[in-house]
């Protein structure tokens, strides 16, 4: 048992097996865990649990809501939890100023809180080390809804990722290693180049009706309307399209069905596929974020700091100050 | 239209979407086939529904059964068929001393009435070709099961392949391109500087209460009890095996469940995960192995043959001579 | 023979077999090409071969530099011309203030004369597109040389990429593919998670020290001093180290060679290595550029532009505009 | 320092770096190791240095010639030998009758006297084990080969593999991983469809004018004149031929110097272009092989045996036994 995080409170509210491990990781390098949202049952030993999101929350120098967040409403995400959990501007107005609030992806109450009551809030979930290892249980899920969905191998079919960013790359290249014929779809001449190094044909968002018109399946991460009702009508009859981009992802669902193509939208995969491997993502990842942050407001806190709410993205910048 | 097959009437009995692509391409070949076991619906324009198999074997120079072959008591495999589609020695003794019957797997009293009424049985399940199409599918239809059972990814994972024949090698091809660390256990020491080639680290049978103490996942191949009561006893409990030998499988499904281990037999993936490519298969090699063992009874008809019933594993002696 | 750049006229000033190929593809793109630094029975039919770098440039719209670029006084690289060829001031002070010079790289001069006499100046050898395509032959030169100068195979070898950018990735999927086992070293978390992704094995640049003292091969693309006296004291004697940084490299020679170290710098090897793949990847982008570059001057001249020197890396901001 | 060689005299006779390897595995095992052919400081400390053949080998159990075995009048090849190093029939048949004769492949006149003089004759070059393990080194050497002499990159490249046993499947994975599009020709439609599995084109014997038309690189594994006249005048004329079966190949090199082709002929790899790990590959198999050999023959000499002296290519049956 080591003791980096010894001394430190921290509250952990809502979210589902991630969590789990995550928690059992804080705990396991000494932090004072205290967690809403889960059964004492099922929370690891050493952890405390909380009866509601207030009384965590009391005294925590750092505050982990889930990945996916919140809903517009302040309503947290908790799988195992029999009531509501809800985030409330009465707790966060009454946190200490130098709380550290990690959030996936945060609303914009979320934010404006931040702002008014001064609180660190870090979004974590579009840092590099974070989506890129997410994106393997998302790639990995991403297969398995094809294998489950068409009646062909992956093993000489024809598929398109729609956008090269985090997820498209490590797509890529497990779909090419299990023999598929991959075209990458972009608009940055240098991630197409990157597609060819990894041995995939290149195409235009120009070429994206030819493209379906001969696909077996397509994987759109492209969070804004690229399959639209113009593409589709396009696409071979026998296509299926699944799309890994945040809601309401990047496909005329409501098109695909009238053209009788099979579409999926397949959001928040890493914690429904793969579980476990999330949680160590987030074990292994979460205690050094906390670390550093800490670190650096102690030293803001002997030198000064300057105000400025928000931003995110990268470590070095991505905690909105008060 | 290719016409090789021209004037060559065949009949397939039974089986399921896989017969159905087969039977399009035969037709594309100009054979005649004549088809029992299918609604009429179902069947590709230019093929005739038989009432009956004896009315669908009258006549034919090719008779090809499913992949899957017969239960013991002559019941073919045909999932499409309301009615029990039956083998009987009546039909079977009627046809004609150069008909060349097709199947995967013969069973013993097939083998006979090829002896005693001379038709040509050829056992296709074996063969090299067909065996090695088959491995991807049964290699992807294996891995689709392990992302299914697991909350792990495949990346990162810790698998076991036990046995290191025709799909032992594509599945070590497909799971090390995943990511995950994959350990081949296997008697040759051929086989296994081929699996080390490949990237894998290389086991013997005496090391496997070793390697299920660790492994996420097992992949057994061998058709014989080789992860039995002494090996399962080992095993780490969030182990997933997954056994494709054929029927009843290499594994004490007993013990497994005793240790509340997850144990899976999935036999015969090609055809439930991927139908479309596996009946492509089918239709890539069966019209080549008729032609070839076409001619080679017409030169032997020319110039005189042994006698013999036989089995197969390879085209230039799988034929069953009469 | 298409004439997309029909009616443009192109000097082309020295370089290498790459510049045989990239003229080739201009001059079949209907461009006017004339060549300075090449005999002419070198030069592609159709291509006008100038006696020297003044008439080559009279009159030109795009003049175009070898990717190394110049010396810094002045000398162009320039390998199948006998005489030394030279830009000089008063060539570049005459030409027209909307030529497009294109090279990969700009010494300080150059950027000055393109602020004062007003020509616009686009560094290409940085834009992710060439650096990225350019990475392919840089890694296969990378591991030609591993190869020649190892005694083991690459197969089963430990490897280590220092800094894992655009080359570092390239190399990465090559070695894995091939069997090594490769640990990255890189300070951004992003990066290392790329890595793993991969399949590599992650470190830190404190780790360096441990890190060379059990590997074979260590390829560094960081063009700091990373591999310092005091980390290759630490060096395996049987290591072989291959820098792939530009001059002059992150590894500190004298320190290696005083510890007996084998250590080979090794830049520009795309031109060396695969002249032919690395010419048609010139071919391939730089008419794209051009037009790009023209379309976009074209319509700065009817709407207005402002003045602002150098900048690249991208070609939305790369052009060094009088 | 283990001993399960421990009391076992082994005579080596010629090799080069591998044979050191090996030497020095054997003394760790605990055997005495007599050395012929190579200068005393070179020889691992704990064996003993011969002056000549015939003292090298009085009293071993175990004799052990090099991979490349002797010329057809018995000169041992011993690259570290300034004398040249002979076998006579005066030292063979004046050796135990129980003596085990290791070699990797050979000649008449060994094979004869191993029937005169009873010795147990062992040739292990095509054991399945060493030939796989072997072909890593094989590949990499050819893949070296093929970097230097060609000005495109493997990467991109049209690549033909001629044959395909167990050099062909390593080489196969090696290219298609560094992405060259791969195309192998065979004859047996198994290893058609294990080639089609690793994700290359499959092709036969009679489309190979076409293929060498548009090929870059073309690996002949074949031992036969596979590549003769007929098929070369249809060569790409920048293609690169680099063959790796047992001299002479299977290439008419005549035909390919007159129609200017360039044609390689790359026997013994291993030894040459990764000595290290072709000695490792020794020291791991030839230990194994011995103990297996020697308990073996120990269970014979109790039990009795039968006469005969044999050819090899599986441990099981692979020694002449007088």
């Amino acid at each position: 048992m080591s003791s980096v995080l010894s001394g430190i409170k921290i509250a952990v509210l809502g979210g589902d097996d991630r969590e789990l491990i995550l928690i059992s990781e804080l705990v396991k390098m000494g932090a004072t865990v205290v967690v809403a949202g889960f059964p004492r049952e099922k929370i690891s030993h050493g952890a405390f649990a909380a009866s509601a999101v207030d009384k965590a929350c009391k005294g925590a120098e750092v505050i982990i809501l889930p990945l996916p967040g919140t809903s517009a409403n302040g309503v947290i995400r908790a799988v195992y939890s029999e009531e509501e959990l809800r985030l409330t501007e009465e707790v966060m107005s009454g946190i200490s100023k130098d709380t550290l609030v990690i959030i996936g992806s945060a609303r914009q109450y979320l934010k404006k809180w931040a702002d008014i009551y001064g609180f660190n809030l870090l979004e974590i979930g579009e840092m590099d080390e974070i989506a890129i290892l997410n994106s393997i249980p998302t790639a990995e899920g991403a297969i398995q809804i094809a294998m489950e969905e068409s009646r062909i191998t992956i093993h000489g079919s024809k598929s398109c990722i729609v956008g090269f960013g985090r997820i498209g790359v490590t797509l890529a290249r497990c779909l090419g290693a299990l023999g598929s014929n991959v075209t990458v779809v972009a608009r940055d001449e240098g991630q197409l180049a990157r597609a060819y190094e990894m041995g995939c044909k290149r195409a235009s968002f120009a070429d994206l009706p030819g493209i379906v018109s001969y696909s077996d399946i397509v994987f759109n991460t492209v969070p804004h309307m690229v399959l639209d009702r113009e593409v589709l009508k396009h696409a071979n009859p026998e296509i299926i399209i699944i799309d890994l981009a945040a809601q309401p992802g990047g496909t005329d669902f409501e098109a695909a069905n009238a053209f009788g193509l099979k579409a999926i939208l397949a959001p928040g995969l890493p914690g429904k596929v793969a579980p476990v491997t999330a949680g160590r993502i987030l074990a292994s990842v979460v205690p050094r974020i906390i670390i550093k942050e800490l670190s650096r407001m102690n030293k803001e806190l002997l030198f000064g700091k300057q105000g400025g709410a928000v931003g995110a993205g990268d470590t070095r910048s991505a905690v909105a100050r008060g």
